[in-house]
């Protein structure tokens, strides 16, 4: 049980610059025993009510200095208070203010929403266990017009899909990464620094002068999933679903007129999926 | 990989009288090799597009006697036709479409959509594993005005929630239970003989006269799941999930009223969340 | 400017059985100055958070004896209390919670949401002029799997579709009617007594037994105009429209099987939509 | 009646480059007479499966020049192809792609979705009427975190409100202006020369080392109509909305601490909103 979207801004003074962090927190615990389902008896129960104020109360002492230290500071303080929980997990993702520039100028207190792909984390803890992070990237919507194809794949009776070697590659993507055992990691450095973004962006994208080739969706994963592990050494498994968003090229046949992939019309329901979860020694397919 | 929401509807006609069932299916396959990740070699992949036709196929075909029966056609399909399947599941979940009546008479080919619950079904095989079916019934929203309450559970420093015993209980109700190794269950006798809607409604709500006294979201949990497994002797988990809206007695002292409870406001976020799986001889609580 | 979703539960009890009307409330005003846009004096602006504590307080002492006349009392309350208000409007919309009943018993104190069409009404006044009221339901889903068909359409060199006389009419109604000046009405008396849902799902269908053809969309929202203003005298005007989904018959020769209709795929974007107000003394627009 | 949501991607190709601008359509139309309606009879209705066509073929021969040209010729075919349409409407609004960049080098052919407000526009034309075009941003949400307050409004005995001159005003901004009767206007040309995405940003949030105190909503909207309509001479009434949503400072005496406006929450229902339609000769409405 536990409370969900708990959401939040913290508002950090520095002079006249401001600095705000709007968050979106879900904090789960399991207790240790069940007399709460089975008779009734609320005495261990820590309310929903209670684990929301814990959890701005930790955000007004401590602050979020990111995403990840909070998610930990969370689960450390739910694990060391209360002997009668037995696993905690907690989920923090971000409101994507950006700081406004006015003629490229950075303005001190205004900002402006940019949701073009949402930052979590999560940190997880059994009693006695490992204390273990995670971060991710969702909702990233990515195209490229060409340099896609799938060809020379399975077929039977009921296949009806043509071989392509240019069609548009179009979806959203969802990644999430281990950072396996929680050490005195600077989580802001490992993202900024490996620029974890820019290579899912690279990956997806190849060269900006000529893109590169993708045989398929699954491919595609695979690419951004390699990059990642081989840039930033601190992650240990990522996970990546790509969702893609089909676009048919209209037939204009009997329209009179030829229509040469110029207008394509997107195809959203139902739409592909494809999800693999890559670590360093071995790899695992979902 | 696969293809989700695969929306159609499959019309069965006899005479003058029709008969629908819309549904939306997810099907994913794991393949027993990863080449077209790790080598862009997509020999063995069946394409999204080919299931989506196979699914439509097989709608065309069988029909939909039932929804669990559709998605266990859909598995056993996929599992023996091809033999790079290492793993299936299909879920499905049904429009909510109702025989319009006038007067009291039902009419031939009218319909009303009426979401008071959506059933949904899953079926998921392994190769050489036994094909294991799911079903349940989610957005399900219900409330009870009185006969609930939260008391002595646990208190600390950050607590400012006060014992209750008479507030209002309102929540969305998603239910799912496994009728364990496929057997040949007649899916839709099990539903409509044991009632298991109605289960779930009377556990919830208790005598009409009175109601019964919910403790907690956690005991009204339990009291769902422990109707269902006692009534429904197919039932060999049920998991429930109990996600709640809070309505806030209003403070109206500095408008110069008393509100007894008659103007409530309803705190949709952050809400709370309470999820419990429990089986025949065991429990297992999230 | 105004407060927009203002939502809240009133609940009303005789005796064990409780009563609950949930709504969400928006009131708009315009003042008859605009010194607060020009100026930035706010002398004469009544706060947003005025205007949600005067909604509360007087379903605290009114109750919702219906939605319209809930409607009405605001207006009124706002027009009457402050000389700077010019115009003042109010929508009100219904939770659509259903008594629980166990084997035909209602239930004291256990409701079900059920969205199969949502109830709301809108009251508006201008200084000076009458208080006009309005009602409606929306959200409401139908399906008829045959008697609809279009035909002897417009043609030119950009039509493809055929012509057809056996089609699934499926489409979302949006109905608005106006009860003219504001009178000494029980607007429940006239929803219950005359019977308008039941009116407009009977236009929508037919007879039970046989239906009703439908030529077009037109035709169809057309006939539940007729049938609404012939039934339910106080109706002055009423505005219907129907956002249609088209239902496509799956082509299923390249898959080697006949489709008689059988499995159809819902078209969800683009949607065609028709809208038509009709009054009692003949005007039409689209 | 017409057809809503038409989506479709036009792409450009220059040599290696391509150019991509996705697009949402509603064209509506209104026919000269009403005999579908009242009779039944389809012969001058224009299908809105043609609808559809229509507006794919002329994006495939036109291309989308800019969004509001597109919406022109859109409404002009069907207004000079037709004698049967009296009045047409043509709503355009694009998915916002922006071309990636890795390390400041713009990518030949891959794109990013980056929804911090969408550009639409909307054009119309009765028979012998003008056509005239209107254009906007919409979803635009930004956020300032001091130089607001509210303070000096009406007070009575419904007012809780306590006044404030250091609150974050946070809000989505709707904006539509209109360039009057349509002349051959170069629009991305204003769009871009005359930065009116700009101006609604410094608008609302002032000069970047010290912003400018905002005194109610009603002043900011205000704002950013003067300025819009002091830089860009072409346009001659501009309409914006701001939906606002507030942040509560949390109180944190009773868990033992002070909170500066450190910790903050936001509430989104209820909302308060703000309309004002400006002019150049000065009329005003709310």
């Amino acid at each position: 049980y536990g409370k969900n979207t708990i959401k939040f801004l913290r508002l950090h003074r520095e002079g006249k610059k401001h600095f705000v962090k709007e968050v979106e927190v879900c904090t789960h615990l399991r207790l240790t025993s069940a007399q709460e389902y089975l008779e009734g008896n609320n005495s261990l129960v820590i309310p929903t009510d209670t684990i929301k104020n814990t959890v701005l109360v930790l955000a007004k002492k401590n602050g979020i200095p990111t995403l990840e230290q909070f998610a930990i500071d969370i689960c450390k303080y739910f694990m060391t208070t209360f002997c009668q929980v037995a696993y905690v997990k907690t989920y923090v993702q971000e409101v994507p203010w950006q700081r406004l520039h006015e003629n490229g100028v950075p303005h001190v207190h205004s900002f402006i929403c940019v949701p073009d792909g949402i930052r979590f984390c999560e940190a997880e803890q059994c009693r006695n266990g490992p204390l273990v992070v995670f971060a991710g990237i969702k909702d990233l919507k990515l195209m490229k017009t060409t340099q896609s194809g799938f060809e020379g794949f399975y077929k039977n009776e009921y296949t009806t899909l043509p071989e392509r070697h240019d069609r548009i590659l179009c979806g959203e993507l969802f990644c999430k990464w281990s950072y396996g055992e929680c050490k005195d990691f600077d989580f802001d450095c490992i993202w900024y620094t490996n620029k974890i973004r820019e290579c899912i962006l690279e990956a997806f994208a190849g060269p900006p002068d000529c893109g590169e080739y993708s045989p398929s969706y699954q491919k595609t994963v695979n690419s951004i999933q390699m990059l990642v592990l081989s840039k930033v050494s601190q992650v240990q498994v990522i996970e990546v679903i790509l969702n893609n968003t089909f676009y048919n090229v209209v037939d204009m046949k009997n329209l009179g007129l030829t229509n040469d992939k110029e207008v394509l019309v997107p195809v959203e329901t139902p739409y592909g999926s494809c999800a693999c979860t890559l670590g360093r020694k071995k790899f695992l397919e979902a």
